[in-house]
Formats: structure tokens, C-alpha cells, sequence
């Protein structure tokens, strides 16, 4: 049996997808992945996943540059969740140019950015 | 406008919640969470999720008495995924009796499971 056999995918055939910072401990995303973006994650240690708003498989950094480099791949006990642990190419992993996505707190009943942009969107993108 | 507005429930009124261990880092669980759960999270600082398998609120805990004490809620950019960074009561998140969800690791094409049971599941909810 394949290793991706033993993941239970989702009724649209994704599970949700964690990439966590080696060097810092940060989570960085949640993402997700089909059967075909794990096994090339697993094949070129590189993350890939399943863009859910564009309908399409998605390199990480393929426009960004800001690519995932996998030191580790894990699955949780009920086998519906993946941790990736990765090497984060730039230090962004966020399309708004700051290092993780969760950059929002809760804080007094409110959400507050509290992580600053590194680098201007349009420099990582273009305008 | 409520902080629970601005969350991104999918069609089942559900966001994926990541639970971070403060001390260590670890990646502990993949839950999910409703508006009540996100609710009692923020308003106890104990972490509650929505059971998809028993269509129920479950404070964390409340069999095993593996409590989320919860430090930070943080919501990513795209407003449709929670972390939580939590003190894991025992230092035992998953069922199984190991301090994480995520203990399957992929190695040679398969899922080994590589992180000790810390107590027996018959101890921790009874036979």
C-alpha cells in the first residue's frame, strides 16, 4: 500500500496541510493538499498544495520565490491533517510579505497585526 | 463588529484550529472549531473544539483531563484558519497517550510512528 493511501482525503480529495519553521518553531501556513500535491512534496522536498481558489496545484514560491524546503513529513493519529516542517526560503512565507500567515492576535475582542510586512508585496510580485 | 465576524467559516460553519505548545513549539493538534467553540476558547482560555465525528462541543480535556490552557488565538491572512499556543495539561495532546497528534513520520515511502506513548490510554480514560 502507498503511503498516500493510509491519508483519509476529504470529500474533495484534500487534507489540511501545516507547514511549521525548522530553525524557529513558527507555524508558518495552513494549506492544503490533494494526493498528487503530497506526492510531490514528498518526491522534490519541496511543498507543494492544492490551491482550493485557483483550482490548480501550486509549487510554494513558484511566483514568490519563496520556497519550502522539507526536512520533514508528518501525519496525525487519525490520518486527516500533514505536518510539514520546512526550510523557509527568504524567511516570507506570507503573501503580504510577513513571515507566517498568522499574524493576527485577539486581543480585547479585536484582531491585531502584529507582525511586521518584511518585504513589499509588489517587490516579491510585481505590480 | 464581533471578532467571530471576521473568521471565514467554510460551508459546515467550521475553521481548521492548529494547537502550538508555548514552551516546546510543537505542533500538538489539528481540531476544528465552530463560532461557539471559537467562543468559549476566547472567553475561558481553555481550548474547545466541535467534534466532527460526535457532532458535539468538546472542551478539550474533559474525559482525559489533558486541558488546553490557551496563551494566544491568532487567525491567518486569509481569515479562514485558527492557531492556538496552549499549555498542554500532562503534556499529552492525542488520544493515544503521546504528547502530539502528529507522531507518524514519513520514511522510505511509509509512515512510521516515532514518538513514545508517555501514558496507556486504558489510564487516562478508563477500559
Amino acid at each position: 500500500m502507498s503511503y498516500l493511501d493510509a491519508v483519509r482525503w476529504n470529500a474533495d480529495g484534500l487534507v489540511p496541510a501545516i507547514a511549521q519553521e525548522q530553525a524557529t518553531g513558527r507555524v508558518l501556513t495552513l494549506a492544503w493538499m490533494n494526493r498528487e500535491a503530497l506526492e510531490r512534496t514528498a518526491a522534490t522536498r519541496e511543498a507543494h498544495y492544492w490551491s482550493r481558489s485557483r483550482g490548480r496545484l501550486w509549487r510554494k514560491g513558484e511566483s514568490s520565490g519563496h520556497v519550502q524546503h522539507v526536512r520533514e513529513i508528518r501525519l496525525d493519529c487519525d490520518e486527516d491533517a500533514i505536518l510539514i516542517v520546512v526550510e523557509q526560503a527568504g524567511g516570507i512565507a506570507c503573501h503580504t510579505g510577513r513571515a507566517r500567515c498568522f499574524h493576527q492576535r485577539l486581543d480585547g475582542g479585536a484582531w491585531r497585526i502584529d507582525e511586521p510586512v518584511l518585504r513589499d508585496p509588489k517587490a516579491i510580485y510585481g505590480d
